[in-house]
């Protein structure tokens, strides 16, 4: 017999970034989200899959060289090639900068951190092109920024490169919005060195059982640890306040976290910013060796 | 607003050949296999995520033109990067040739009957070979030709080589083995133009409904259809036998048939060549242009 000599290749960061995707959604329960156990009346699970088969060759081109836009802007493309619309626009927005990192082996805060702040004008340019793929849930702009609404997709070009706003730029100016604007949890990871996703990843990679159920906790930690942005933004910060609290008396208790799930289904309550950011900790993770 | 202006990109042979792998394992209920809803003891949901992250790099070969017995062999060693063994072997073994002629824009039993008769001994070789990456449940060889054991891995080539053996005369014998051994359905499907993954292809096609029901029901006729080569053997020709009426006997009633995977669990039945014919037959439905 001659069975199993050969170790398996390695999966490369773009691979990664993938099953990252299918972890993230298959994790359950995440109170409010699609899961393993659940699809929402408009979104079903099916629809991640086809998502991250179409994300991946977003990822392959940001390990291979291309710009963090023209990555996204691809990743995205394939990503909405299934009928349910946005599945995992935030998730790439996390993946793409940290597969750049990994491919340059500086997948820390700091690595992290110097590829977010090396984006151009272009990159922001891409990024707004994204929009017109899919229908993303955002805030609306401030009244003098109209002209930065992503949701005008390419038309917004013009102001951004006579106003020469990177996309670490753009980024830093969701992360801190003026007026009563909901700051993106997402843009916080970009100018925060991706500090949530790395302390959630430790989490998964410290604890101890199948991956699928280290998702669902460090999502749940996540949940409690801050108001989901998705979740301001359809609902308010009041409601997204009281997720948080309901997700800190749940704990890890991953079985009264499936009665929280039923709750948050019915309310329509769907935190799509900490689903985001669990993607990107099961990346960290998988890259730190956790095995599936 | 300009969303929504760009036409996704179409999904490419190898994409959907990934998709369908993650597709076949969340249809629900597939009795007696893991499916969106079980686990089995010794086998996860995530293992079958990361086989079909790992399995796109052979798909991709067989797409630019890389031999069957290359894709097969490098899809394995990526399908086997998680910890649970063989996932999706089987599925690759049907996927591999359908991709090839979809590639050449034949993907019609006589496109495909062509391409697995156009294989070589070195396609035999690189078959032999993949069984080095996983442990696949495989009937004993007759007798006399412990030689051509899929088991000897690498150390068959010798003999391929000197009976001339191709990969198709490989899938003949397993076909129409010889004495009490049991038939392969997959190497069947090889052997008369994948008659029954283009049939429930086109039953996939024709249903309605979300995919992943349709998928468990394209499971449910397969299964009462004819015995389950894993089943009969593991479990011997009686209890195969026994699995097809009692899967006739559920019909496509997918609430009935959450009963009997709970019973198939129970009792160690895991139909696995059903699954991988399902598998196929989703890749071809994509093809087809069917939606998710």
């Amino acid at each position: 017999m001659t069975k199993q000599i050969h170790t398996p290749v390695e999966r490369s960061p773009a691979e990664n970034a993938q099953l990252a995707l299918l972890l993230e959604v298959a994790g359950t329960p995440k109170p409010g989200n699609v899961d393993r156990h659940r699809d929402l009346s408009d979104l079903r699970f099916e629809q991640f899959l086809a998502g991250a088969v179409g994300s991946l060759a977003g990822f392959r081109l940001a390990a291979s060289g291309g710009t963090i836009g023209e990555a996204l802007r691809t990743g995205v493309q394939g990503m909405s090639n299934q009928s349910g619309g946005n599945t995992q626009f935030g998730c790439l927005l996390l993946l793409v900068p940290l597969i750049t990192a990994a491919t340059r082996d500086s997948l820390t805060p700091d690595g992290v951190k110097t590829i977010v702040s090396e984006t151009t004008v272009s990159d922001s340019i891409d990024f707004y092109r994204s929009f017109e793929y899919v229908d993303v849930a955002v805030d609306d702009p401030p009244t003098d920024a109209d002209a930065l609404d992503v949701r005008r997709g390419a038309a917004a070009a013009e102001t951004l490169r006579s106003r020469a706003l990177t996309l670490y730029d753009i980024m830093e100016l969701s992360a801190n919005p003026d007026g009563n604007r909901t700051a993106d949890g997402n843009a916080e990871e970009w100018t925060t060195g991706f500090s949530r996703s790395f302390r959630a990843a430790e989490q998964i990679a410290t604890d101890s059982g199948p991956i699928l159920d280290r998702a669902a906790r460090a999502f749940l930690s996540l949940l409690a640890e801050k108001p989901d942005t998705l979740v301001a933004i359809k609902h308010g910060r009041d409601v997204a306040s009281n997720v948080c609290d309901r997700a800190g008396a749940v704990g890890q208790d991953l079985g009264a976290a499936e009665a929280l799930a039923a709750e948050f289904v019915e309310e329509g309550i769907n935190p799509g910013t900490t689903a985001d950011i669990t993607a990107a900790a099961l990346f960290i993770a998988l890259e730190r060796g956790v095995e599936v």
